[in-house]
């Protein structure tokens, strides 16, 4: 498999007036006889590799990270050690996830997430663009965001337990502007026209370059980008599906502060990625939340009776809807008509329900009682043309992709569905609301967090490293931005299901189910 | 010709949304496609990049490290400079050698030397190496090697008119010890029994690894070394007789601490090194210096009337003897049987030239009136006997080394004598002490510092760094420790020109001639 970080077992004769060569020479020779490969030792890495190779009696086990630019002795072990950790972080603009691997094993080993530090210089990337506009303010972002990776590395190592210092690479996958941030450079051109960011594929860095605390020789592997709109985290996805090998062909959708989508297969990949995403991870209705505990993630409204019947993320008390929650509602709004095909309040169908806010008349989904934090869970109808909006984006993404390389959805054998979206959609509310294709429900595949995913892939796996490194120059991205086509179909999707419900022929059918 | 350190001239079409390839992307595909080489940016060197390439309108000239594993990009530049300065270093125990060259032409700008700064720590080897038993001393000779070469980089710089932070590369050729005390790395092996150094085959590093204050970009590009008594410089030398790819047999003679010898051609190399060298440099007798202005480096006495003619370097009054001087004079006396075969004072035959002193009587060279300094220039038998078991090491060395391989010195085409001692040696001399063989004197070629002179080709020649390092994997290296034949052979060689003078049958007419 190749493990990014690799145990090398090692038995050397000690040196004698036959065989003189140098300690580091001695076990460099048998490393790359050993790994096939050649092998550099950096000079950073030359005297604790050396004094360990010597105080070991020369045998024991060398530490080897497996870079593109070929295979470098870090360390050398006495005895194997128990786990070898190495860290998968997938570097969000508001929550950053990792996880801790065995890079011997492979095993899983813990898992956190926290909030991105940065959020105090601004919530979204623009703002965060804005605040990296002088050096400080760049500095400030690069420590507030490598300060939150050390407590995740903190919270990770003591449950493992291990030190921080003892984690022997870190796997980064996130989106371009956040890359950036993270390595301290200039993202500014990434929001100006023509769009160009500093770099896209990078060769991996040192733990020490950016001011991780890790082991002095972790190599930090980031993830290329397509583009200032196309991350390495969607990259880290494609991986993580697997999308680049495949035979059939599939999607792949992602959807975080854009909605991203890779159409393809073995023989190619194109892509394109839209403002569709807010609102379906919770992110712009007021009662938005991301999915966690208290979070909203199932709504049933009964037709004749306009019952109410939620879950819960955790099975407590209501806090707020998340993406699948708001899409769930959504759906059910329709199904028992409190919304038109408009996705308008039909206000005199349920008339008990709503409430009036100073944004309009508000659907109450739970009672200011019924609510953790004491506060009414509400829905308005600017919420609801948010949702609407992005799911008329989400639709008319997708055919536009299609349209353009002269696919239909007939010829797509998986949709894998991203993110904790993704986890908790349920696909036939989603094709209610017309923002997922009619296709059968099997066909859909929710794959999780794609990017955490994908950089837990490329610790563990050098045929990963390479196909990740080698995507960018594969993919097609089209720009949606100057996309005449994309406007038009945006136009046709602002109807539930759509302007053409023959598109959708479940739609009734589930109408009756529900 | 492929210099370490290089230019590409480089124009790229400005960003826009048909290509936006971010910054470093977009220079990397175009120096990759102009060098045909995968090309690398150091994550340090990334953002001088990137902000020099936007700021030059994406036009001008690349600045790459030509490495081993591969081409560095490091710098752009938007106009040509009209120098690209490069260092040579020759690492020397006693003195350090550099030379300024300007990558771009290969011409050699400016040429320089100083006493190696450690010696206030110890004028031999074995004592730097105990000084650095604490990784203090280690720290200590470092900085005051490190010292040494910022003097030399200010004076070469001052002279050529650039700033030391301009130099793009160094290049170092050594010893394996003093290599070992130029990095830091600690030698303590090397002196011991089986002889082990830390480190013979370098990956280059960085000059800001080790606190160099050049171009913070700049490689330091390090010789191998075969061994802890065969080092770096004498692959230099190999490098810069080009003894390695000759179709004729050659002998590279380089006296420095000890004498290092290497016979072979394009086929083969065999190499060994033995204590022949201190008074061949001047090191050991007591007016001994090295070559530089003052020195003596030509004697001769008539032998009727013992006058004495001498010349010195430069021409100003007698300070001391050089190496050839030293042989030139005990050539001088054997020639006039001042000493006898065993190479012994004949004191009665001219008494007026001796004087008593407590190492018993000394040859006056020079009077002390007419002396540089007021000190009388004397030759005692302590200096004679030091200077006979040099000359008899060195022929043994050459004759075992030829013995091992079946070879006849009528075999060779070309004795390359290196040093200050190559430099000014008369190879006829050298025969009548029976220290060199006789053969034609135009086989002798002198080439003066080949350490520094290996050093200036391998930052210039790409072919001549990829020869140096494969050239510690082609050379045997023959011990001469625990070779009972070069005893023999150097009881054979104790007298004047040899045991079995048929071997010199030119000395006789040397003789008639002087």
């Amino acid at each position: 498999m190749n493990p990014l970080v690799q145990l090398i077992s090692i038995s050397c004769q000690a040196p004698s007036l036959q065989d003189n060569s140098g300690d580091i020479d001695r076990l460099r020779r048998k490393v790359t006889e050993k790994c096939g490969k050649a092998v550099q030792v950096p000079f950073s890495s030359m005297v604790r590799v050396a004094q360990r190779f010597r105080a070991a009696g020369f045998s024991g086990y060398a530490v080897l990270n497996d870079l593109p630019q070929g295979m470098e002795l870090v360390d050398f072990l006495e005895h194997k050690p128990n786990i070898l950790p190495v860290l998968a972080l997938d570097l969000g603009t508001t929550h950053l996830e990792a996880s801790l691997l065995n890079s011997s094993t492979g095993e899983q080993l813990a898992r956190r997430d926290t909030p991105n530090g940065q959020i105090k210089f601004g919530t979204d990337i623009l703002s965060r663009i804005h605040h990296s506009s002088t050096s400080q303010g760049r500095a400030e972002l690069q420590q507030a965001v490598i300060g939150s990776i050390h407590d995740l590395a903190q919270g990770l190592s003591a449950e493992v337990g291990c030190l921080v210092a003892d984690i022997r690479a870190i796997a980064v996958s996130g989106n371009t502007t956040m890359v950036h941030l993270f390595l301290g450079l200039d993202p500014a051109s990434i929001c100006r026209e023509p769009y160009i960011p500093l770099v896209n594929w990078l060769d991996p860095c040192s733990t020490r370059d950016i001011g991780l605390d890790f082991h002095p020789a972790a190599p930090v592997w980031i993830f290329p980008s397509v583009g200032s709109y196309f991350g390495g985290d969607l990259i880290a996805g494609i991986i993580a599906a697997d999308l680049d090998s495949r035979d059939g062909l599939a999607l792949l959708i992602d959807v975080g502060t854009n909605a991203e989508v890779v159409l393809g297969n073995k023989e190619w990949l194109i892509a394109c990625a839209g403002a569709a995403g807010p609102a379906l991870e919770g992110g712009i209705a007021r009662m938005g939340m991301r999915a966690g505990p208290g979070a909203i993630e199932k709504v049933r409204i009964d037709p004749d009776s306009y019952a109410i019947d939620y879950e819960t993320i955790g099975d407590g008390k209501p806090r707020g809807l998340c993406g699948s929650g708001i899409i769930d509602l959504v759906a059910a709004f329709y199904l028992s008509q409190i919304i038109d095909i408009r996705g308008k309040f039909q206000l005199t169908r349920c008339p008990d329900y709503f409430v009036e806010t100073i944004d309009g008349p508000a659907f109450m989904l739970v009672e200011a009682q019924d609510a953790d934090g004491g506060e009414a869970i509400l829905f308005t109808q600017v919420d609801l043309d948010a949702m609407m909006r992005s799911k008329a984006a989400m639709y008319s993404i997708l055919t536009t992709l299609l349209a353009q390389v002269d696919v239909s959805f007939a010829d797509l054998d998986r949709i894998f569905v991203a993110g904790s979206f993704g986890k908790h959609i349920d696909p036939r509310q989603a094709i209610t609301l017309g923002m997922m294709p009619d296709l059968p429900l099997t066909t859909f595949q929710p794959i999780g967090n794609s990017s955490l995913a994908g950089a837990e892939a490329v610790l563990l796996d050098g045929e990963k490293r390479q196909r990740s490194q080698e995507l960018p120059g594969k993919i097609t991205y089209l720009e949606l931005n100057v996309n005449q086509e994309f406007m038009i179909r945006f136009s046709g999707c602002r109807f539930i299901p759509h302007t053409d419900p023959s598109l959708f022929p479940s739609v009734p059918q589930f109408a009756g189910e529900s």
